[in-house]
């Protein structure tokens, strides 16, 4: 099964293409290397603001980090044209959100984490940092920024 | 227009080569990539601190993270030689210290994506993440790392 | 000498290889570079807890930041088979979990960097960012990702 067939099957659509932000890109391609910006989570078009350990919860947060990643794949079909020409997920930053006392950021990283082996099977399988963040953009509760390798 | 007369019409001096400092190096080529060390704000010389959100505005710190970029295109300058050699702007990690209600740390990178897109044009656009932080050494306000492709 | 007698002559044990993880893996390689994944600080197989400003010193924090580089080296040697083929020490991010008010992220990072340079000489001279986290992966004091450049 191609990747857009089982994203079909899991009832999921890439967003279309993110407006054009003055100040940044995206994504940059490098060779091989596609540098993909960082990606808030959103829900319904908006941040999706919450502090972990506050007023977000773990299993809330995991369905925000898989989100984001959703929004990374829609980059890389803009980056890449075909999401199959991805060799390999390289490295993902996960940030998230929390107070000074929660101790799970890569409980939440999970959600992205395990969406993109689930997806990408092998190719998905990424080295990663999961760590907890003073504030993110708009008080989103992730923030991710990933590495991948096309062929 | 080079990079050097843009600078000079902007009446910004690159930095001295900032001196050897014992544990790590400013920057490090790999193939034909250059991965820049975080330079934190500077003032005078000195840290500027500042945590947004509690004593340093937002006009301010972009200043402060335009003052980041400058001091980064002086390591780039000792990297190749010669800025106009850069191909592209990779990816910035923007890193700015705030209290834990603070939520625009991307308004202040603003003030180095700008910038390096001001100087470079297309090949200024770069991607990146800007995040709240908790600290940053020497409670500098801004911290950038960022990644330049060189032909 | 090599690094292995190096090593030994240090009287440190490289940690067996780390049982693999559902969602991510220590080590990815793409061309000559090798993304190692974000690894906390561990004592006696369990997370080194800590926050720099509140219950773990300095001094401290940077035994546990060199503890974190030889996890790393762990990772290193899985995915080299062998030390000595390291060209390049390219680029640490070193996250350190700390008060609102800890500025010293850097001379805890210290702790990693210095260690990397007395193991590999000029090879172990890296790009890096040493920063203050508000949280890290079970209350880790410090968290530590790297690339490096294989021949």
């Amino acid at each position: 099964m191609s990747v857009y067939e089982k994203l079909k099957a899991l009832d999921i659509t890439l967003p279309p293409m993110t407006p054009p932000v003055a100040a940044f890109v995206p994504f940059v391609r490098t060779g091989n290397l596609i540098f993909v910006s960082g990606h808030i989570a959103k829900k319904e078009g908006k941040a999706w603001a919450g502090k972990l350990g506050a007023d977000i919860s773990v299993p809330q947060a995991k369905d925000a980090a898989r989100a984001v990643a959703i929004d990374l794949l829609g980059a890389l079909h803009e980056a890449t044209g075909d999401l199959n020409k991805i060799k390999r997920f390289v490295k993902l930053l996960i940030m998230v959100n929390c107070t000074e006392d929660f101790t799970e950021p890569h409980l939440v990283a999970n959600g992205a984490s395990e969406f993109l082996i689930e997806l990408f099977g092998e190719a998905g399988k990424h080295a990663r940092s999961a760590v907890g963040m003073q504030q993110l953009p708009m008080g989103s509760c992730v923030e991710i920024e990933l590495i991948a390798e096309v062929s």
